[in-house]
């Protein structure tokens, strides 16, 4: 089995737009995901803390992804300490006790054509 | 001749719409791509694992990328051992015997505007 | 606490357009950002050169990331020593005197449906 | 002055679509682009190789970069040894004799509202 990755990640850019196309069911719904991959072969424990330009940082968020799963972790669906503020600029860091691999993406649907971004994050 | 790269890589997002404009021709058909470059004078043997998030990984699925030749890798367009399920989030893992350079790429054209995605993958 | 990161950081991208949709808000202008994380216990104090296609740099730009901060910082809103000009090619080198972490986003309104790119920056 | 970046490039994913938003200008005209910065102060004398999915690569393609500046490269404007055939599957290596940092963008404007895509090249 393979553990590829790294234990410590970051992404800068954070943005949940509150707004969304009038219907949108969830695959639709504007959001921000930390795609995470664990490889290995022993579950990755993951606490996630979030900074914001003018206020202390929250957390930590903590998630497990089980040996040999991938997790699509929105941080709009996060709510433990509290939820991610909508429309608010933020960054995350992702620390791990095993190596994972992380990709940070949006779908942003405020317009009726939605817009998608994704970037690796950064591997500390 | 130049062997730049890699020979173990990792994306963590993956999914592939089941739904694309109506007419739509293969180009814009939504898909989600691994373009490979083997830059060397040597075929690369490649492996890919599929991860899931609530199942064991799937794999290996074998391509081979000629020397000092490109491939665009469909995932929707893998089909042994088993098609890459739609609307489903997975991850992928490649892993090859010589070095080569991976980068992500999807085309989503759910919407009548399609719109893109694309990073290089996490290199191991 | 947390020091991730590099110190110097390049991105080869820049063009800011000179339109968006008529009546946009500040958040759907177009706009570029380099979106920067002090996950660090220390102030971050950041220059910022720019370099164009045919003439001389421009520079230093200078902003401080407090520590445990981030910062959305607009291209579009330098102005010292002078704006950054529209509609014109040009890329950023980012110098940090602590470890940051640096993502680059683009918002483009040009047409009625924006369109969004973003990359890490690339790490020296 | 400052040398940041690599000599070894590689953009795996390259696509150059026919077709483009009637009556669009150059800035808006389907294209694809290497964008290089040379932050160093010695002019980077860069050599592109194009591969191909299924012939022999093209090139080199020569193109200098001064010292201190930036280049958009527009893969659809390379036409020495050959133009880059459109609507075809390519790969890019890019190799410098000084440092520089590469970054890929696309812009496809293929329909009426233009998608975008842009990442890091990877450094070999």
């Amino acid at each position: 089995m393979m553990a590829i990755g790294r234990t410590h990640w970051a992404i800068p850019e954070g943005f949940i737009p509150s707004e969304s196309l009038p219907g949108a069911g969830r695959s639709l719904l504007s959001h921000e995901a930390a795609c995470i991959l664990n490889a290995g072969d022993v579950d990755a424990h993951i606490a996630i803390t979030i900074y914001f330009v003018d206020h202390v940082p929250v957390g930590p968020y903590r998630v497990v992804v089980p040996a040999q799963r991938t997790l699509r972790l929105r941080f709009n669906e996060l709510d433990d300490p509290e939820p991610v503020p909508r429309d608010t600029d933020y960054a995350s860091l992702i620390v791990s006790d095993v190596p994972i691999v992380v990709q940070h993406t949006r779908l942003d649907s405020r317009q009726a054509q939605f817009a998608l971004l994704s970037t690796m994050a950064f591997a500390g």
